[in-house]
């Protein structure tokens, strides 16, 4: 097979998407159910039918064009809203890719047998109550208590937002049911990493995507006048904190490569100068791309809190606030694009994805693979997030020919 | 001499003071020139007149009660003014004492040839404009533009609270104008610490009052998506936070004991659970009792907190905000108030204060002393405050019997 996506076609669609939903900061503001997100859905849904695709939009809003064939349906696809303030391609890159591909397979005839979808879901970024929030209704993994009554990141409830849309919280619950039995799952997207770039390889065939844990933790030790305390008879909770953050960090490094953990934000109770804290509030997340070592992780950082916590007079605290499983990319589908890197003559390498997708929860009803490009410094979530237009062009052709592999 | 003071009728007086300027949480909020402090001033001069000294209040609201004689004043006393939710000890133990010493001079008409004076100051606490408004007026000591322009800790600038009292910029500056030679100052104070608890020592008597400096301080890395970035490419500006934390006090705890090091408040930022920390600000003090070694803790620790950030990638910013100067007692008043307590039975050990105190502006211009009582479980600032009663009678006699010494 010789046909090609044309790379001018898709940078056009991407800066076209990318126009939609600037902010004041300079970047990208498009929560799903935003004003700029519905500018954008509309924007999708005419690239779609001018593709000559059936445009199909479910009960959560995900929006889907299809190519009609036999039997189960390849999907391919990514997100289109964005975090507030970030850039033009997370998300926005795997979406118009795979429309770049159903396009090229209609114009070129190129025989395929299985119908193909482009998939975008709606509100990937978590900027109401949760990550994944399309692509879970889309799975019919959704708790009717997590959006009827939670509040959502911006505050108001998530029914109040949906007043101003076609969806509703029981069309959300109802979305699975409009599934099609899926062959496969696809997703191009940046790394969110520098590795590629480290490395000068334009392609990543992800085998593993990370699970994690958040968790919200306090050390507790006792309130005093630093001034007239003395050191050994503190029971400093920020100390504590120290102690356990270099501890844990360490304990990963050493142990668990490949592992992350991180503490983002810290609040010290009472706060002031003169008085020893008495507690220690923190956020503390930690992530592998493997179940069992995840499970183990946490056993073994809750030991090492504890074991700093007694060793120093404080007590520790933990609850957990939010959790995803780590998932395995199909090896058929590793097999299938690293034998089309071979043929497309590109340089590739096997990688891990840190970051979640929505392939990782569409992994409970199919075989998914995943299709990393590098990104300029690793940087995303920015207005800085960039991209070469060489590696998305790889990118997109490796995408193409795996999904004319698929639906053969 | 025989004569001791009465522990009943200054149980009484403290407690009724202790009455006014209750709050809603159970403590006391008599910060200098609210209205709970304008009426604890006007109970301490009935009770000044009561006794039969002659009342005088300077410009900056200090509040005085004189037994006249010749030569130099021999002074006592200590503040009326409470930080927000504080306790009914912390400072009106001492002036009430001196006030019951003088009371019992006269009553007991013990010979003495010295003018006696107690002293009140104002804002000790600093809740206005910094510590010591009152005592460093009295010294002269204050800069026209810090009580002039500066905002309160309230929030209006002094002048503003100054409207509803007799007092303004002017006659604060003026204080000291007024101020009679002085022989001596000495204070007696709540220990802020449990040293004389643990030890069952009833009193302590103050050798030296450490120095303090008052830094807010930021580590300075690069935010990076914590799911990611591995941890070895990480430039996390709150494990440098920890990493120093820990290095700091270790060092201070090894090499300068007696010396305190305490960081109360930290803000991470951007501070959210998934992004490694690009700058961690946090507040820096240490104390120490002597002026060379607080000089060299300044410099070691800047350079533990320099060298830490460069073995991480990280940079590092300092900025000190307050600033006082460790003070010694005088030898000869050490020595004296030892004498006494032989001579009263008393057991007393030598301490030093890591807190601050108005004695510590005083010996700017004469020679000055402290006596620490104990105080329950070393709570101060606190409604919680507590002293036994038998502790404060035995300060209290040696308070009077080296009045009496000095003013001989």
């Amino acid at each position: 097979m010789d046909a090609r996506i044309d790379i001018e076609r898709l940078k056009s669609d991407l800066e076209e998407l990318g126009r939609i939903g600037h902010d004041a900061a300079g970047g990208i503001s498009r929560p799903s159910f935003s004003s700029a997100d519905m500018e954008a859905r509309a924007w999708l849904r005419a690239k779609i039918e001018a593709a000559g695709l059936a445009y199909r939009q479910d009960g959560a809003g995900n929006q889907f064009g299809r190519l009609e064939g036999r039997g189960k349906t390849v999907m391919a696809g990514s997100h289109i809203d964005t975090v507030l303030n970030g850039g033009m391609f997370d998300g926005a890159a795997g979406v118009l890719a795979a429309l770049e591909c159903l396009r090229t397979i209609c114009m070129y005839k190129i025989p395929v047998t299985r119908p193909l979808e482009i998939a975008s879901f709606t509100d990937e970024e978590g900027n109401l109550v949760g990550d994944f929030l399309g692509s879970r209704a889309f799975l019919g993994l959704l708790d009717r208590d997590e959006i009827a009554t939670g509040r959502t990141a911006f505050g108001p409830p998530l029914a109040d937002i949906l007043k101003n849309t076609p969806f509703s919280v029981e069309t959300i619950l109802d979305a699975h049911k409009t599934r099609p039995e899926l062959e496969a799952y696809l997703e191009l997207h940046i790394e969110q990493g520098s590795l590629l770039e480290e490395e000068g390889v334009p392609v990543g065939i992800v085998e593993r995507i990370a699970g994690k844990r958040y968790r919200r933790c306090s050390f507790i030790g006792r309130a005093a006048h630093a001034g007239t305390t003395p050191l050994e008879l503190r029971q400093d909770a920020f100390l504590g904190l120290a102690d356990f953050a270099l501890k844990a960090t360490h304990h990963v490094a050493a142990r668990h490569y490949g592992s992350m953990v991180t503490i983002g934000r810290v609040v010290l109770h009472p706060g002031s100068f003169s008085v020893v804290p008495a507690r220690a509030d923190f956020t503390f997340e930690f992530r592998s791309p493997d179940a069992a070592e995840l499970q183990a992780l946490e056993t073994e950082l809750f030991a090492i809190a504890s074991d700093t916590a007694s060793s120093r007079g404080l007590g520790f605290a933990s609850k957990e606030v939010d959790k995803t499983t780590p998932v395995a990319a199909a090896p058929r589908l590793v097999g299938i694009m690293e034998e089309e890197c071979r043929a497309l003559g590109l340089l590739s390498m096997k990688m891990t994805s840190g970051a979640g997708h929505d392939a990782q929860i569409l992994a409970a009803a199919c075989d998914v693979g995943m299709i990393f490009i590098p990104c300029a410094d690793g940087i995303s979530h920015s207005p800085a997030e960039m991209i070469g237009w060489d590696d998305l062009e790889k990118g997109a052709n490796l995408l193409l020919r795996t999904l004319v592999r698929l639906a053969a």
